[in-house]
């Protein structure tokens, strides 16, 4: 731990102008014969960064992860915790932080054989969650979330040393052609690019309803889209995406009338923990960023 | 004339909620044996209050679009005119207003039987331009257009009493899934939503930014969704849309690097023209709405 933690591998937020370097890390840890993921499924996941699934979960699961959603957000409505995110410039709620810690419902999915199987799978070890939400993207008024590498963050602001990390996104609702759904750079994972800027002490209070740090220029993202292109995968509620924490993502807004709910859980390797940020002085907040490396099997 | 100018027979931001009210007007004009658009073609737009034809402009018609578009882009850059609109905080052009006078490119394309011919055919009479314009809308930092209906607009703030438009889009890019390409509500130009609030004078020099007034409220797109759905035509560079003037349309923002410009001419009939507008005491500008109305068969 003590070797990987003196070098920072991924350097970001030091220069006035960003850069793109070769990613130094595996995509895939483990092997076909741990399960459940097939060699193919692993070989897509190495290839594009993601591994789809339309309509994972059926009506019965979905009513229950619904029905929890709808009783969490109601409850966020009225709460002054720092887990619950709402829109910018209003009172709905946006996400809520560290849902496996609160919630027995969503606490149970995060550490099923469905969900952390995959995960420890595709990291070959054993793994905690690092940060988990539900978001509740209502909408009319549903907000871009402008294009990012998840990993870019969770290194500079979290100090997860390495690319070992696996995120997944349960859907709530359907995400459809018109409705802001999350779109991909398949393969951008190989690449790491290098942002520009600093990052503000407390920066997380602000990032949340609105990014300015960490955020890729025009010339890397138009660099990566020629090579990767980007795609929108469309699907009805209980859809699930993997994707793996250096994928480029983001989306459009959303000005349908369909909200775009999903639960989220980001699993990192036990062997991948944190000990302190690269970027600002101070480690982001434990809802974010969790202290807790319990591995999900001895939850 | 007169007696069509004295009553409003579509009132709107005079109350402090909206209503839904159906609409007073037919919706095509003229018949097929006028031509060029069929029995079957009159039925659609009659039926969704658009028409779409994917990849009605060829190659050597597009080059010729673009390098035009390009031409004035550059020259809007460095221009104080009021038809020149930039993005909100930024010196980018957003769109170019009036190019059916600026532009002799333009000019011939709005007058062209295969555009002006239909809009004559589906209003039943000797049409002029309304408003002209093109929308040059950059990657990354594309803003949202909220839902709107345009004659909304026209009629309150421009003063054109009956629904008798019709809107002509020639996009200049590929419009695809995730770059923001216009949503249409199908069969929603056969309601009228008046809308809420009032009209501040001078309300178009900000609604060209960021629209505040004539925005339906959420629970008459909700009412409207319901009964129309949504559909979001895609297709490469010089497909063509007519829409109604009333159909119900909007666009989500576009964070990705693709571009979406297009060329946009709105005709009136000629029995139609304002003469004073039913919100403010003045009429918008003339590069809004126009003072001029020969009809472009006389051009």
């Amino acid at each position: 731990m003590n070797a990987i933690q003196e070098q920072d591998f991924y350097p970001s937020r030091y220069s006035t102008e960003d850069a793109i370097s070769e990613r130094k890390d595996p995509v895939v840890y483990g092997k076909a014969e741990d399960g459940p993921l097939t060699q193919n499924e692993l070989d897509s996941y190495e290839r594009d960064g993601f591994l789809f699934y339309p309509g994972f979960f059926g009506e019965e699961d979905l009513r229950a992860f619904k029905a929890e959603l709808d009783r969490m957000c109601e409850e966020g409505r009225h709460s002054d915790a720092d887990e619950v995110i709402r829109e910018p410039g209003s009172d709905i709620v946006r996400s809520i932080f560290a849902v496996h810690e609160s919630s027995k419902v969503f606490r149970t999915l995060a550490s099923s054989a469905a969900i952390a199987g995959r995960a420890q799978q595709l990291l070959g070890d054993d793994v905690y969650v690092h940060q988990s939400r539900i978001n509740y993207k209502p909408g009319f008024k549903g907000k871009e979330f402008y294009w990012h590498s998840d990993f870019e963050t969770w290194h500079v602001e979290d100090g997860v040393p390495r690319m070992r990390m696996v995120s997944c996104a349960i859907w709530l609702t359907e995400n459809n052609d018109v409705n802001g759904p999350v779109m991909f750079m398949p393969g951008s994972h190989k690449w790491f690019v290098h942002c520009s800027g600093g990052t503000p002490e407390d920066h997380y209070r602000q990032s949340l309803r609105k990014q300015e740090f960490g955020v890729p220029s025009n010339r890397s993202m138009a660099w990566l889209e020629e090579r990767c292109g980007i795609v929108q995968p469309t699907g009805p509620a209980g859809s699930v995406v993997f994707f793996e924490c250096n994928t480029m993502h983001g989306s459009n807004g959303n000005i349908t009338p369909y909200p775009r709910s999903n639960a989220f859980f980001v699993f990192n390797s036990v062997r991948n923990a944190p000990r302190h940020a690269f970027g600002p002085k101070e480690l982001r907040p434990h809802m974010l960023g969790s202290r807790d490396f319990t591995p999900v099997s001895q939850w």
